[in-house]
This record gives C-alpha cells, structure tokens and sequence, in this order.
C-alpha cells in the first residue's frame, strides 16, 4: 500500500460535478486537487488547486499532468484507456485500466458478469441489421439496440418492439458495433456503491433504489426496500467483482430487481463515484467522495453504515430555479454545480433530505 | 435583502483555514471564491477560484478585488477598519465595518457590552503603569493586563499576581493602550455562534463548551452542560448583540459560566465563524460555514438544531501526525488544512466525533 501525505495533489481527469466533489472531498482531508479536462469552463477547477485544459489525448499535456500529481484518478468512464495507460507509466492510476476496458464495452462487461455467474439481460453482440434480426429472434421482441461503446444517459441506445423497428433504430445508431439486450420487466432500479482500498478492505453502502425521468436518474432512496436477502446478494456481488478486478477506489453497480428469477440482474458497472451516491455526503460517516479519496491514496477506508432514511433529488435544468425555496426548507442540503448555463437535461445540482428512521 | 446569484463570486479577507472552509461551503451551494491574503503559500487558495496576493493596505488590489467579486467578507477580525471601508466603498461587506471597530478594541468591546446590561469582566482602560497600578487597586489582584488591540490566542497578555508584577507585564506588552481585566473565577467557557441575515433573522446554534491548553482552543463539546436558564441567557445576548449591530454572518460569543452572580459574563465577541463551531459541519442541518455564506448573499438561513453529542478536537503541532490514526477510527471526521509546515501551537486540522443523545 502506498500512502500519500496530506499536502499531495490528486489528479482528475474530468472536470464536471464529480470531479467537483471529488475536490471537495479531498480538501477536507487536505489534499490539492488537479483537474484535467479540455473544458476551459467547468464546475470542478472552481474549487481544484491546478487545471490543465487539453484534450484526452494529448501526449505532451498528459506527461506535464503525471509530473505535477501524486495520483491519478478519473470522474467518468469515457476516457481514453491509452490516456490511463500513459499515465499509469509515470504515476499509479486508480481505478485500474482494466475496468476501464471492460465497463467502456457492454458487450464485455456482461460477458464479464457472466463468467463471475452474475446474471445480467440476455445480449448478444451484433454488427450488422442481419445479425442484429436473428440475434433478436433469440432474444425476443421488445429488447434494446445499444452502441456497445460511449453509452451516457440513455443516449446510443433505442427499444425496438418489432422486427420493423430494427433497421431504423441499426441507423440511428453511431457505430456498427452493437449489443442486443433482452428487455427486463424489473420492479426497481437499485444500485451499490462499494469501495476498495489498495489493501483489499471492501466497505459498501446500503444499496439505494434509483427512479429515472427521461432516462436522467430523478431520485435515489436510501435504504432501497427490498429484502434482507436481495440486499446481501447485491453487495456479495458488488464486492466480487471489486475483487476480481483488483479494484481500487469506488465503484458503483446498477441492478434491477424483480420478483421473479433471477430475481437480480447487473445493468452496467461505473468505475467511478455515482449519482445515485450523493446522499452519503450527508448520511453517512464517511462519503462516497471520501472513500474514493482514502481509497486512491492508500489510507484507512471510513464507515458507510447509515440508520435513517434519505432521498436525493437531481436538479436538473430548470429544477436549478427552485434553489432558493429549497434553502429556505432549512434542512434540505443543496448542492449546487456551479455550472452558469441552464440546458434542458443538464444536471445543475441536487438536493439531499434526511429522515430519520421508521422503525 | 440583495440576493447573490449562484454562480457570484465571495471575495474572502483572509486565506487561513476559516477562508478555506467558507470557500467549500460557497463551492457546495454554487459560489466561487476569491482570497484577498498577502500570503503566497495559504490552506483557502487551494480551494478558491481566485487568488489576490497583497497587503490589506495595498488600495490598488483592493480596489481590483472588489470590481472582480459580488460580496465581501473577512475570515478574522484584525482586518483594518480602513480596508473593509475601501471595500464597502465598492461592494457590500458582511459583517458591517461597525462590529470590526467594537471587537478590534478589548476597550471599546466591553463598554459596548456593558451598554447592553451584558456582564462582562470588571475592566478598566489604562495607558500607563502608573494607571494600571491605581487601576488594579480597585479591580484588584490577581487580574489580567492585555493590549487594547489584536490579541490572539493569548498573545499580548499577562496575568499580573501582585503590584510588584505589573512593570515587568507591562513592559512586555507591544503598546500603551492597555485594559486591565479582573480575574474570573469561572467553572466554564462556554460559546455562541449565532447567525444573522440580512432581514434580520437570527438563528444560534446550542452553546458548547470550550477547554483550552496553552491558551489555544483544544476541544469543543457540544451541548455544554449549562442548565437551561444559563443557555438562554447566553443565546438571548448573542442575538440581542447581533442586532443591536445590524450584523449579517456568523459571530461567535464566548462567555465565562460561574456558578456565583453573575452566572454569565461575555469574555470575548468574534466578529466571524469560530474554531468552537466547527462540529456544525457534520452534527448541524447547516454548518456554521454554510450560514455564514447564505447570510452574506442575501439567502435565507439554513436550521440549526442538534439532538446529538459532538466533540471537537483541534490538532496543534504535531497531533496532526495522528492523521492515519484517525481515518482509521472509521466514523471519526478529519479535517486537515492543507498546511505543509507543522509548527508548534499551529492549527493543522480538527476532528469532530459525533455520538447519539444519551437520554
């Protein structure tokens, strides 16, 4: 294990709201912060000791960047993974290149989850309408077309009832290289967010259960009420493959849940602090944001139990408005991105409330 | 009520670890934050989006400073008057100038509190040794001799035992405008933090309990076990001087507890958020830090209730060494400031513990 001195710079690549909390979260424990982001406007150099404006594949930007920092770590998972192993010549990345590989491919990642014997959709992987047909024939209508790589938010990827549907959603598309997933009749979208420390210690949260509008997460409740039972097998799970992977740091995995067998399924991996794990700002000994911190520079990991009840709500565009009303609830904690446009769908901030526990 | 934008920019007097810790309680509610400090190497920059390095005197900077920000305020009370007056020249300044002149001066700060029928210790302004010795004769012995201006943390006073002290005390002393205190015998130091907007609302937190050692702050124990006559007290005078003054922001009251009329005496006003209040960021719905930020930009402020124990411990020198020790604690809340050089008697971090109400 290699423990960083308070007074390190951790390096980020991405500059956006994750970052932004990364920061926070890593000056309280009294570390810099430097942002790497081509973004010359963004919410997380606010608040970083260092930016570098440059694009992800810029060798020379990227060489100055390792110099400069301790560690590396990134706030999304659509970096370059020659950008990570550049880096990871000069300084230790975490998370490792390796998850990054797997999670940017969904057509990996789920033959990944498969050879754990975590069960995910049926998919196949498709390159053509032909194939995309006969795989569906398997599968069976409705199901999803995805872009097996670069998928954010619901973008890349559209639900096709029928065979009709198919060609028109195969162009739509912005690559050849697709997966077909069967369509999950789920009660709930539930994630967990875990941390692994370079050590090999795992601590998760409770998982949460996450409601999406318009494909943009909405809200989060803490605890999710499922069972004891659903409850140990997600974590079992999450912890696996954190495991597996040598993971270090947080990593947050999506799952649905339904009442039938099996009763749990992956939806996708994010090597990364998650949306859906915001409420541990507040609701918990230590956040997520934190965690990741101890985790990438080798110290203790903190506590994530929590007893009460919370729920987090994204702002997203126009919810931004409401942001003084919300303060003027008094016990509501906002987060506000700091981001000066509004645009509709942009995440502008959230709002986290905490409630104490029905017993 | 001027109500500031998220998105606006808090220019901040000061760049110690109070600066630091209102900057990433702007940055959560969307602010920037821009550091006035002479200091080249400072714990708030590394978290602020702007930085001006100059002398509070220096009118070109300061000048520039207030055309590039929204709000100003200040992290400590030694700010010259003249400076926030430039500045309120050309911006809004929160706290007002008014409290800065009253709690510069251990003279002034007491008659103000007397006007107020607040107890305080007996005291008496002196400019000479010759006044010290007739004055120390009515306050008697044993009492202390301070300057009238910037003292801090125990700096710039003596307790004087007996006549025969008071040459060597005062000669010791950087000026010859002095006060005379009387010596209280108090069981407690307790303290305040109150927070005011600007349409007059108050909101003070539960008083806690401060322990010193070599006259630094060295633990802060939330609530103080004073009866509830004796918190009332303590909470109504904080509020009545807080609008008495006209002040927007947070300011902290420390008070003497005896258990012999009168109960309460003001020891000292702290025109800013305070070390003692530093356990609101984790035990509070709104940190003393959060408030802080709402009150100067016109927002309206956040609850201040605390059903729970806190304790809060300073780490001077080289407890900060204990760093890991107290991650691995796991529910312990580290906070370290980003100071690279540990220093005997320098503040380098705190740690807040949060326990459940005993009952």
């Amino acid at each position: 294990m290699r423990t960083l001195e308070p007074g390190s710079t951790i390096g980020v690549l991405g500059g956006g709201q994750l970052g932004r909390m990364i920061a926070l979260a890593a000056a309280q424990l009294g570390f810099k912060t430097h942002i790497f982001c081509p973004e010359l406007d963004n919410p997380a150099q606010q608040v970083a000791d260092q930016v570098t404006h440059a694009e992800y594949d810029d060798i020379d930007a990227l060489s100055k960047f390792a110099n400069a920092v301790d560690v590396v770590t990134y706030e999304f998972e659509n970096i370059p993974v020659s950008t990570v192993e550049t880096l990871s010549s000069k300084k230790p990345v975490f998370p490792n290149s390796r998850i990054l590989k797997v999670s940017q491919d969904r057509l990996q990642e789920k033959m990944f989850l498969n050879d754990l014997a975590i069960d995910t959709a049926p998919f196949k992987g498709v390159s053509s309408v032909e194939e995309a047909l006969s795989a569906l024939e398997v599968i069976s209508y409705p199901a999803v077309i995805k872009t097996r790589r670069f998928g954010y938010d619901g973008k890349g990827q559209a639900i096709v009832k029928r065979a009709e549907d198919v060609l028109a959603a195969w162009n739509n598309l912005t690559s050849d290289q697709n997966i077909i997933e069967g369509f999950i009749d789920f009660d709930m979208e539930i994630s967990v967010i875990g941390v692994r420390s370079q050590d090999g210690v795992v601590k998760c949260y409770c998982p949460v259960e996450n409601k999406h509008k318009n494909h943009i997460l909405d809200i989060s409740i803490a605890p999710a009420a499922i069972d004891e039972e659903i409850k140990k097998t997600a974590i079992d799970q999450a912890t696996k493959i954190l495991n597996t992977i040598d993971y270090v740091g947080v990593m947050t995995v999506e799952f649905f849940v339904s009442s039938h067998a099996p009763k749990l399924r992956v939806n996708e991996i994010a090597p990364r602090v998650h949306n859906s794990g915001h409420w541990t700002i507040e609701a918990c000994p230590s956040s997520q944001f934190e965690q990741h911190v101890r985790a990438i520079c080798g110290l203790p990991l903190g506590e994530t139990d929590f007893k009460g009840q919370a729920q987090m709500t994204n702002l997203i565009g126009d919810d931004i408005l409401q942001y003084e009303k919300l303060l003027a609830e008094g016990r509501a904690n906002v987060h506000h991105y700091g981001k000066k446009e509004i645009r509709a769908g942009r995440k502008m901030g959230h709002v986290t409330r905490l409630y104490d526990h029905k017993d």
